[in-house]
């Protein structure tokens, strides 16, 4: 499987964000939404957005949620590339992927159409403005529900308005080690802000990988949603970056110490849980960010933090792993994978 | 400074076995003890010993202990060499020491004399005549307190007798993680043994540091003395091999992982505590002799042991180091030690 599009790697500031997200929810008028419609009325939707699809992306490649086996699910939902919710919904849904998976429209989910638009680095740019091409060719096609005082209508109320979302995946380790994270979060001045994990909690140098996002989309217009997030997103990167330097002022020993070990640990150990690893790789990253290990290749430890997760570790293996098998079958990926990077270091 | 003979290694059970060691109590009789005697009286005996060394033993060398820094006391502690006694209180003292230490006379420490031989491995078979013929070539010059019921007389009740204390130092990592050995101690069945920690306690494969010697030394001679500790120490050598193989047979993955981390972290911290290397050190020696590491030479994980610890390492840096500068020294030396032992292995 070719690695999607957000996990290519970017220059953006890299250092502290590791991709950017968009996600728009539309519906079809005069269908009732998914959690609520019959399986005829499903086929129905899936039928039509799969025609207007072929119309107007012809290289898109449509694929239907049960004829994905549970792995391939739990390995696309490890890219990002579907949610929770049609991992385990998979009845009557679609998963229409754009080549490279820029795009990903999710049929059947919780609204008729969620679209989603996955890039690598920071890039909140102006990159919706993609989005929203895609997003008017179907909806020539197939016309979206649309109140005029509300704006677009969705299943969930959060949703209701532009059914946008914009997301940033943050990784702050330095603001995790100095202990300000969780205060700095929940006082966050914007309060249309959310932060969630990427991985579950953590307390050490794992801590640091947060998801922040806009709550709501309701009462305001794409290119204001956008900015919000992308002034928030700004704000909390200069934050992480003064925690970086000043961790490394003023604990340059430890801070190295942390990270050598957290390497030495990748790179010789037989065994390890998701957490450790999500915890040593998040170091690493740090220690390739701040030049203590300019070996590294930054953007390549985000494929490893993906490439160790159960399901692709089960892809790999051709079968079920039991959690004691995955831990030992994620240690010898990580462990060739990091002496793979050193070689080509070495080689190149 | 030359490494001490002990610290040489040997064949003999050096899978379990670190090194042996004899010493014998003597006092000069008509003097009082060291505890109790005045300067002009701790003078003389030194004078006498002194002489009679150089009779019998031209070319050992005869040190004042108030003479040897603090730092040098330190470090000659801790290559066993002399004890907590003599390092706290060298006034008047001497220490003797035949080439490369097999033997060490500490004078006016709690005896007037008190012989130590120390040996490399597992030598307890019939090393104590080596000793007793030293002993006996100043006994005829010095005459020592003797008296024919008790046998020989010294400052502490418990080495009157032979005044001989027979020990090995084991290492019983697979006991240690097995978590069998404080019952298995404080069980033995032959209650003229004692156990004692060789750098503290621990909890994991650091764990499994143990001296084994006889209590006392009265009611016995000293081929039986003798031949008692060889045979505690014979059963638990027995004992740990067995624990060995339970643990390789039972957990391969988790041990070969534990060792792996171990021979990681000391290769690549940047801070290290002493309690913490001894812990690694010690599952690296396990790995070695279970030959999961076959590259480590057993024997000189000994030499690190001691090589790490602070004296050792402020001799080295030639001034006395806060702990925190002990900390960054010793992971430096046993990185650089290490990396050493392994280019070696790879030249040869």
């Amino acid at each position: 499987m070719q690695q999607p599009f957000w996990l290519q790697g970017d220059e953006s500031a890299h250092d502290v964000v590791l991709s950017s997200r968009y996600r728009l929810a539309r519906n079809l008028p005069g269908q009732p939404f998914p959690g609520r419609s019959d399986w005829r009325s499903r086929v129905q939707v899936a039928a039509l957005v799969e025609r207007a699809v072929k119309h107007e992306f012809p290289h898109w490649k449509v694929l239907k949620g049960e004829e994905l086996s549970p792995l391939i699910r739990e390995v696309f939902f490890e890219k990002h590339l579907i949610s929770a919710h049609l991992k385990d919904n998979p009845e009557g849904t679609l998963v229409i992927l754009s080549p490279e998976a820029r795009f990903a429209i999710l049929v059947n989910e919780e609204d008729h159409l969620r679209f989603q638009f996955l890039l690598p680095g920071f890039q909140l740019a102006g990159a919706w403005r993609e989005l929203l091409k895609v997003e008017s060719r179907l909806e020539r096609l197939l016309g979206f529900a649309f109140h005029e005082q509300y704006g677009y209508l969705t299943s969930c109320l959060t949703n209701v308005g532009t059914g946008l979302r914009v997301s940033v995946m943050l990784h702050l380790p330095a603001l995790g080690v100095a202990g300000s994270l969780p205060a700095t979060l929940n006082n966050w001045p914007d309060k249309g802000i959310e932060f969630r994990g990427m991985f579950g909690e953590g307390s050490s140098l794992g801590e640091g990988f947060v998801q922040l996002s806009n709550k709501v989309t309701l009462g305001s217009d794409i290119p204001t949603l956008n900015s919000r997030v992308l002034c928030s997103a700004d704000e909390l990167i200069a934050l992480e970056r003064r925690a970086r330097t000043e961790l490394v002022t003023h604990f340059t020993t430890k801070v190295t110490d942390s990270v050598h070990r957290a390497l030495a640990l990748l790179s010789e150990a037989r065994l390890m849980s998701s957490a450790e690893a999500t915890m040593h790789l998040s170091a690493v990253r740090l220690g390739a960010c701040l030049g203590i290990l300019p070996q590294f290749p930054v953007r390549y430890l985000l494929r490893l933090l993906v490439g160790m997760r159960p399901g692709h570790l089960q892809l790999q293996a051709g079968r079920f792993l039991e959690p004691h098998e995955r831990d030992e079958n994620r240690a010898t990926f990580i462990r060739s994978q990091i002496r793979n990077l050193v070689e080509d270091k070495r080689d190149g």
